[in-house]
């Protein structure tokens, strides 16, 4: 039987992943800020953690999937890095800066522990079907002992080296990617419909051909139909993200014009009132500018 | 035997389909307007014809596949339809607007003749390989007709409907979405460079997985190699189309911000000489705007 | 007493030119498309003319001030040129492109005529008032004698030179200028006051001080008391000189990204039904996007 | 004799505005980071302090001229709140965050002591001059003692009331409208070129005409000189001033699309490596993409 690991963070994403876990064998010391989502998991057979370094043992596997970057610096101080100690991995899933990934591997570091970036992606479901892409940097020594997590919870690893913030700038780089796609289609949509093509011909026939992958299926779908309050992501969380890549790109010197589209047009989502709906609600900008109404509100 | 269809252009794409035309048994009489491209067709056994209505026969089919609005506009005159006359049908797969389209079937229609919108995506190689995506409007009962062509020329065909220019417009909302993942690849990948992550890398990993689609298989390995001296469709062509998208765009008051970029990505390539150049020469501006250089020039 | 004038176009600008050539002891013979507009004019002692080369006198002087190069072109054809003959100036008004100035000033100098471009700045106040100012350019030798008709209508004027395009060039440059800041004080006030200061202070300030000139003074208040209803200028004719701006623009692959936002805020505002207002009402975008309400609809 | 003031920063700003002070014969007590810079005003007779607290009297007038939130953080602590007491004013002409002014009343205020916003608009030779534009806001007992300071520095004072926060943004406003009117004249000035004119000329004309004012004067000739190396205003605090706009805009969900443009401007400028040019050196982006070169670097 494999070593308990550690879990941190029982959030939209955390929650099917420790499912997984579970369901593959692995014992699980879990911890989430708010104690009641606990109980289904501690049904299931994991064993709870009352803080952070409880959930952790010396030379053990803790894993985290937290909301941000302060969020993981508030689960990863001392007391969690002392408890892994030397030969103890931490693996970091949270999509956050790569400055953050560096000044936590640097503490880790010195009580011997190993600080590893992985994020993933996927929305929920794909968490829940296995079907996460997971990308990783970090000390090479650390990954091998991961392999057999990662095959339980996702559908490939991409490694991008040593450099332990390299796969927090890929997520990042993903993420910016997905909403440049949302805002196209969005634009392409506007545009087709005010020409007298519903959108939906549209997105299904490039769908189909040119476009036939999963972003492209998906957000078609999503903007086809207008289901902003059917929720997988928060219009909220993806302004953060986005602002976090603002700052890498700024930190870099590398302006990125669609990013601050983007940008733009979940600041305006936000201003009238849209935080809680599904990110792709933002598709409701270019429609709005064109004097069009794509879904309720 | 199937009729003698007329066939107007030998351009970089009017060529492998005429050839996929021949292969599969259709005989041809082909017109150009530089008749230095006619022998190695005649030679292949296809009729030369001395001017656009030459091509024609009466109640026929007439292909055109001609650079712009003007070229079409200037072969698809009276003679022409008046040449096909009754029952006569012009398959005009040219990359134009939406009222060119409308104008001409107003016209042909004056004549007994059918103009049908049914513009291709495909580079020139993927047109050689029969993989073309072909997009058609117009009047439903001249469709049938045209089927087995475009199954010696393509892998499927995507109707729009009885209004003429709608496939014109998916065209161009296609030919945007395109040069719309160019620049976000891009800015993408420069953001990755600069922050120290080869784009190859990034690249690699998004075209297998999220991004798993033609188009960005295609593009990510452009923009990794920096091959914008081997062209398949210049820079000056994809200006041309955009400023069509954006004819359209506004004609319909739609801002498309994305289309805004790329536009002037395209301008600022086209000032620095690279009009020549493949089109996504155009990824080189959020590398140099980063203080990166890609490729040599 | 001086020669007599003639004088196409009696519109929002024209009306007030003519009212001060008057005014000033020029005889005018005046043509308008709609004669309906003539009646005053002729109770002040301006002649009718029944076309525009009846205005035209041989080896006189014809000022024009009309909508758009469309319209220019269809009052400056063969018959006006030839109604000037040798020593005659047709001196073209209009907000146009500067091509159309080179062609029409080749096509006057084939019957001896000369063709100045003189595009003036001021909205009908300013006009009324004397308060114009001039730009001049195109054949250096019929310059002087316009300086009399100049000084009864403008209080100063700018030559740029033989080339006869460059004053065109130069009012696009100064109306994109203007909407740029219009665009500016917009963004800047919406920012204000969902920081809680009323724009009314913050453009009161600026507009005293750093910007103490009339464009921000005027559309200062503009913007304050959201009077989009009183039209000095439409929304409509905004776009369409905005469009001369990009076409040169882009003739001479200059990208203008202000430009893009700016004409992005005016199709919006076409696409909400504002066609018909001040173009000042381009405001309320920025405004809107904040989710902000500025004046009534 | 009035009362001595307490001044804290000697940069390029607080220079002249202390001359200015010792020169209307108000007695200072000077604190800089650097010591080097005090003693050419002790000198003019002025004491040195050797640390922020120890430039304060109890119940006196302190005034920081610091160049950004952290360093205004650092020197505006509890030991500065507690020597200035009851009584005590801390006037603060920092270009800060809102938020940075509405926290640091709060803790003077614990002490007795009022901290007022008081930015001032100007560069260094305005300043020398006497001809700043001063913003104030806060609690306004404190303000009416203040008035023999700013007569004897600026020329003028603009209230924007108690909120505290107030001033500072309308400072950031006003930076915000000079850098946008610095990018409309860059790719206005690039357009001309382009066209043929020269940008001197059609500058000239603007800035004696409609846009007759300081900014439009000053900036207009030195885009026409691309005096870059002239450093009035570096780049890189351009770019620091345009971030806190952003922070503002973005914390009210106010998307500022010409604030975009500016950034990456600068950020271009900043990875070409011209950080520590005058921040006009933003205006050669418009002009590079045009394939044009102004200045030299």
């Amino acid at each position: 039987m494999p070593d308990t690991i550690g879990f941190i963070g029982l959030g939209n994403l955390g929650r099917p992943i420790a499912s997984n876990l579970l369901a593959g064998g692995f014992p699980l010391r879990i911890y989430n800020r708010s104690a009641d989502k606990l109980a289904p998991f501690v049904e299931k057979g994991a064993m709870a953690a009352s803080s952070p370094p409880a959930a952790a043992a010396r030379g053990g596997i803790v894993i985290s999937v937290v909301a941000d970057d302060r969020a993981l610096e508030s689960v990863a101080d001392d007391a969690l890095a002392e408890a892994l100690g030397p030969g103890g991995i931490h693996v970091s899933m949270s999509t956050i800066l790569p400055a953050t990934s560096e000044k936590l591997a640097a503490h880790h570091r010195q009580f011997g522990a190993t600080y590893l970036a992985a994020p993933v992606f996927g929305r929920p479901e794909a968490a829940a079907a296995r079907k996460l892409w997971i990308c990783t940097s970090g000390d090479p020594a650390a990954k091998p002992r991961l392999q057999p997590i990662f095959d339980a919870i996702g559908q490939g690893v991409f490694d991008f080296g040593e450099a332990v913030g390299a796969a927090n700038v890929v997520k990042l780089a993903g993420n910016f990617l997905i909403h440049a796609a949302i805002e196209a289609l969005a634009e392409t949509g506007a545009m087709s419909e005010k020409a007298g093509i519903p959108r939906a011909a549209v997105f299904n026939f490039l769908s189909q051909t040119l476009f036939n992958c999963p972003i492209y299926h998906n957000y078609s779908k999503k903007l086809t139909e207008a289901t902003w309050n059917e929720v997988g992501f928060t219009l909220a969380l993806a302004l953060k993200d986005m602002g976090l890549v603002g700052q890498v790109a700024a930190g870099h010197q590398t302006p990125m014009p669609i990013l601050n589209i983007i940008k733009d047009r979940l600041l305006t989502a936000m201003a009238k009132g849209r935080s809680g709906m599904d990110a792709t609600a933002m598709a409701q900008g270019p429609a709005e500018d064109a004097g069009l109404a794509w879904g309720k509100r």
